[in-house]
């Protein structure tokens, strides 16, 4: 629309960031240790060591506030960084609003979201660390194809274990995650201990995150050649993201422009952590943006759970973790944004939103809905209904924006491509999506399962 | 891999060419006119004008070198172009070749591949004309995406007829298309008399591209609000589609390179013509690089075809067009490029390749698989089936640089991504997947349904 505001903000491929950033180094309170999900000890590095590479059990409790990022997961980042930043102008129009809205796009990655930021560095981390094969588990796909591509790139043999329902649902992905060379097993499995006994209590089982996490950290844990690759929560995985925040940083001061608000949505916490974190330093200094962090209502971990240790997995075979949480019994109904139905959330994000360094909100599914649709229509791209959650948010607060007859600058990161969503946005357009608010009854019962601490 | 060379060459949004470069202006020999198909007299605009609005009838039959893109058109490009040219270094590096292998990947586009270069001019053509509607037809989705998400933008209806197969083997396709706010209409359809009269004969019929084709001509001839566009095959396309081939040689001039040969598959023939009619001045001044068409060995248009007068459809209610073809009445296999799988080909294509100013080769769809895999784990993005026969013909050229310890420079359009082909990929993994080469015998008598022009 504009003759001198470009739609598509560029950077070149020599300003791809060389470090990544660790918010470790500026938090006024650092999240508290994992906990050994048997003894209750702090879990130190060699308790982490069964399924993680050293250099990434470093990141983990570093304090350092910048780590190199190695020549060889650059020269991977070149195939899709620096991802664009997109100037929504016809989203803007559409909504009549003074507001200027921003994106950045990370489904520009080969495996159509950012999960390709950290699964590249864990692939090169193990290879370097002399391993040879990578367990994960995936629900809605997205680090699954990330991994297995990332994988294919390190000569490492990756075997996903993926939620059954899932792998039947969405037969696109599990070909996707063949195509670049995985081997894609249905979960439960009879591979494992876990698996079978699931199978043996309930032969049709269709699966679930808890159990394939638990399939796939026994695979790790019970072979020398084999660990184990996680796509979210921890606090590695958010070190990797923070080259979206970077690289947003640099992209807006093109533009001349500085956000009021950042938003992404939140499962984990790691395309939220990736994008907010950087703009962390500026907020503590007193002139920083507002972060939101967005999740569904019907999985509302910070907006209604507790901020207390859990497990990561139903087996409780994962370390313990301090974050807010459900409880890890806490049963999503079958929302659609696949990934957002977890339990639990980053340590990081969590320590954050306890100390009112970034906000909170919880949006309903309709809405989400609502809001890529748009966005489809307006900007041409397919959001992933996760990412649409950002979305939803950011048209609420250009919406607010009008209102007030300000002119916000909103940055919002679009983590992925809807493209083998479909089945979720016909759903939606055959009136067939409901909406989910739990009652606070259903949430203490929910909680009722939390570890106690000793 | 190099530290110098870019792995991206990017231009900016001010580079997007401002004009439509038209291979009319620079033909040793015009294509021979349209003929009406009842009459076969030569076809005048007044012929066009029922299905087609005054500016794009102009562009069919202009011998204007550059005709100006409006800026309406320019600012809807400027949603994904220009698109991004990369050098291929992990593809070479795989095949250990001497040569230097680049692509124009076209899939960035929100519709996912070349075809909404096209869309997005004829949709602002027909809604500066008054017109209220488009139809189309659609087989494999990609052209019905493409004017799905055009018409949106001009506020148009847009009303997709669609193969009936393809509508159920690629319902991702058919949701995406509705989240754009079009309708698709399974063909044959009771909506129309050539819908009807298929399915008086066979209620069960499956649909074709040639029957899906007349019924959206019949409704647009039928209705004054109301038009037809066309994805492919005809000249306005194939200069829409020059965007392509003119930005490359802008990418590859940024390198300092040139290339020995420009590759893009061909089936309608525009994608081809976008990105190698750019090159044809330089070519006919005996100094520009080979020309290559590819084609799937089971729908050897030009290199088994013969160059006649034919239909465009099965209904004959199109224009008889100069072009090579396999007869109307050819039924392809059920290969998996649904978008190659057309039995004639661009007039201006057919015209160049007549003349020996461009070459054809045929490839086997086995070969095309395994070339589009290994594209896939090395450059990491899933190609169309359509795309994977240029790579399979630009890998090939890069073997024989290899033998011959040639640094040859190849230039190949990847001009779609393969999110929605994934069945095809699966059947390819699964050993489903058979080679098909016609007899000289099966082409006569195919070739024995041409019209006798008088």
């Amino acid at each position: 629309m504009s003759k001198e505001h470009p739609t598509k903000i560029l950077l070149q491929e020599k300003d791809i960031p060389t470090h990544w950033y660790n918010i470790q180094a500026d938090m006024p309170n650092l999240p508290e240790p994992p906990l050994n999900p048997a003894t209750q000890e702090v879990a130190g590095p060699q308790d982490l060591a069964v399924i993680f590479p050293e250099e990434l059990i470093k990141q983990e409790m570093s304090t350092e506030r910048w780590i190199e990022i190695p020549d060889e997961v650059l020269d991977l980042y070149k195939l899709w960084r620096p991802s664009p930043l997109y100037r929504a102008f016809k989203l803007e129009k559409a909504l009549d609003t003074p507001a200027k809205i921003y994106y950045k796009y990370e489904g520009v990655s080969p495996a159509g979201s950012h999960k390709l930021n950290s699964a590249v560095a864990q692939a090169y981390y193990n290879k370097k660390a002399g391993i040879k094969r990578l367990t994960t588990e995936t629900g809605a796909g997205q680090w699954g194809t990330a991994l297995s591509l990332a994988c294919n790139y390190f000569d490492l043999e990756c075997r996903v274990y993926m939620v059954k329902i899932s792998s039947i649902q969405k037969p696109y992905r599990k070909s996707l995650m063949e195509v670049f060379g995985a081997t894609v097993i249905p979960s439960p499995s009879n591979l494992t201990e876990a698996g079978r006994q699931v199978l043996a209590k309930d032969p049709d089982n269709l699966g679930s995150l808890g159990t394939a996490i638990s399939e796939a950290v026994e695979e790790a844990a019970s072979r020398e050649d084999t660990n184990y690759a996680l796509g979210s929560v921890l606090n590695h995985v958010v070190i990797h993201q923070s080259v979206i925040g970077l690289e947003a940083k640099a992209q807006l001061e093109m533009v001349d422009a500085y956000p009021d608000v950042v938003i992404a949505c939140c499962g984990g916490g790691t395309n939220f952590g990736g994008v907010a974190f950087p703009f962390v330093p500026d907020k503590l200094a007193g002139k920083g943006p507002r972060l939101v962090a967005v999740e569904p209502a019907a999985c509302p971990t910070l907006t209604q759970g507790e901020f207390a240790y859990d497990f990561g997995d139903l087996a409780k075979l994962t370390p313990l973790l301090k974050m807010y949480t459900l409880g890890h019994a806490f049963m999503p109904p079958g929302i659609h944004a696949g990934g957002l139905r977890y339990h639990g959330d980053s340590p990081l994000v969590s320590q954050l939103y306890h100390d009112g360094i970034i906000e909170a909100q919880a949006v309903l599914q309709t809405d989400v809905f609502k809001a890529a649709t748009l966005f489809a229509k307006t900007e041409g791209i397919l959001p992933a209904p996760e990412s649409a959650h950002a979305i939803s948010a950011a048209i609420k607060e250009a919406n607010q924006a009008k209102e007030a007859g300000e002119e916000k600058v909103i940055l919002f990161n679009l983590s992925g491509h809807g493209h083998f969503d479909l089945t979720a946005y016909d759903n939606y357009l055959s009136g067939k999506i409901e909406d989910v608010v739990h009652g606070e009854e259903f949430i203490k019962e929910s909680l009722a399962c939390l570890p106690e601490i000793k």
